[in-house]
């Protein structure tokens, strides 16, 4: 499907007690090769924007074309309790909700061609009598489809991209083992091979696949998992055509030779590989869900409810959230 | 009790078929502020030395002064049967760890200050019929003690040290969750804590403890080990005087912020603590050996049996690895 040169974002503003009001207020004064739209409430945007003391326009309805710093274009949905900075209440979890739902809708309906989330607060929509185990097993409710949760960002050195996609992702450690299976395994490096190909535009993915155990079980005296389950697995895919190299271990992976023969890296679970790209990505990472019918990318923190309002607050993860969102949907669409 | 102005230091080549001679030599036509002695076969030496075209005085006994680039002085210690480079022998295993045996008692004996080692190969060494479960272990069985890894390197934006020590080691990741004791814990940071006055001079030193689970457990929706264990634990020592933070998640534990705060942290588990260290130091981390009676510091690496007498060796990390030895021992016996 064609697309005009700019595509069109959905951002939702998430916990609106939370940063992601004054997030989306700061990015709107920049300049933005998209087209924006904002899902949220416009008089807390309003009142917000007054307590930060940013002059901000601020219309109501879809944005008609490109994005104008210092404007800001709000999809209108009503809060359904008063707002205060810093204070969950359980009374707004239905709206917060309601701006992801509208957000997905658009995305599958055509008009909006990617979503961008601001961070909610998994506690008090599971408060509120909704079971919530997080945004991206929500969205894909909705769509359908496997998320795959990928973890972007840019190299400071090479200005390579480094992307760090899970096996698994929210998991007690001690689940994490059983939940190593060929099965998911392959489910999983599928989405991530053609996902690479379809969303980044890069012809022949090389993935960098980790061990589970230390030095990748080192030939069966420290785990089993890489001799059983993951090295046959990758030998299958390979078969397949994937490029993929490994198990390799984590430690020394991530060393400059390595990072510069690797479009992505495939970790077994959250903290094996989060750390290393937190560290490189300085608080600027992006989190993007692969796997499913929409783009749809996120910023890689929380809610901070105690900065909400503050003038201590950074929106660069928001803004690479948007970037790469743009990009995905160029290489969705290619004009 | 004090000490001549330059420590002296043991260093031994580790596995001759491997990178070790070579690394000994490249790095003994460097400057060094110390008195160094190599242990090893001084044939070997030689031999590899012509093999490289590098030009070095080799001399035999132990270093009487401090040393002097292109000069190498080797405590000579006869390999049992000739060493082709990239040939592993294990007729050649119990010199690899008479070599230790030699350093450690010289270290336990005051005739050294500090032990640095090189690579060995595991599998060797249990091929010949030793069991062998590791450096560390090794030398803590001759001296005694709790030995406690701890990686460091240093981070290059800042220049400040990063350093990371592992409450677990060597495990397959299916057993760390049981490792994770309030026993282990407890003797781990007394160590640390200790370690990092008398050997690294910090008065009152900063450690940040990881969280086991993602996200630290997120308050116990993904593990109870961080209530149930892990917090109570660092609540007990924070009462003994220890300067702790944590249970921390790891994906964020490594921002600015907190590096600028932490003298070092404490991973629960390998690849949570070392994909970011040795991707911080870029292959220039130094592997410290706390909770011995000796000061032992190590490179990052393995053999390399396959770039053993080539030209494509960096003695980077070996070089690190000395310079901390000689920090180490300064702090140990201040002048």
């Amino acid at each position: 499907m064609p697309m005009p040169s700019e595509p069109h974002l959905a951002l939702t503003y998430g916990e609106p007690a939370g940063i992601g009001p004054d997030l989306c207020l700061l990015l709107a004064r920049q300049p933005l090769p998209c087209r924006l739209t904002v899902l949220g409430d416009p008089e807390v945007l309003r009142r917000r924007a007054r307590q930060r003391g940013l002059k901000l326009a601020i219309h109501e309805g879809e944005a008609g074309g490109g994005h104008h710093p210092g404007r800001l274009q709000v999809l209108p949905r009503a809060a359904a309790a008063p707002v205060m900075p810093g204070r969950l209440n359980p009374a707004n979890a239905r709206h917060v909700l309601d701006l992801i739902e509208t957000a997905v809708r658009g995305c599958l309906e055509g008009r909006f061609d990617a979503l961008v989330t601001a961070p909610v607060h998994k506690g008090v929509i599971n408060e509120a009598g909704i079971p919530f185990s997080g945004h991206t097993e929500f969205i894909a409710a909705l769509t359908g489809g496997h998320p795959v949760m990928l973890l972007a960002t840019t190299l400071k050195d090479s200005g390579r991209p480094l992307r760090v996609a899970l096996a698994t992702t929210h998991l007690p450690l001690r689940d994490v083992p059983q939940a190593i299976t060929s099965e998911r395994l392959r489910r999983v490096l599928t989405v991530l091979h053609h996902d690479l190909r379809s969303r980044f535009g890069i012809q022949s993915p090389q993935i960098t696949v980790l061990g589970l155990n230390p030095h990748a079980g080192e030939g069966g005296h420290l785990g089993r998992e890489e001799t059983e389950i993951i090295g046959p697995l990758l030998a299958e895919l390979r078969g397949q055509g994937l490029s993929l190299t490994g198990p390799l271990p984590a430690d020394t992976a991530f060393l400059p030779e390595r990072l510069a023969r690797s479009d992505a890296f495939l970790a077994m679970y959250h903290d094996q590989g989060l750390p290393v790209l937190k560290f490189a990505g300085f608080g600027r990472a992006v989190n993007i869900t692969l796997g499913l019918p929409v783009i749809r990318t996120s910023v890689d923190h929380g809610t901070a409810l105690e900065k909400a309002g503050s003038s201590d607050i950074d929106c660069g993860s928001l803004e690479q959230a948007v970037l790469s969102a743009i990009d995905l949907a160029r290489h969705a669409h290619p004009a």
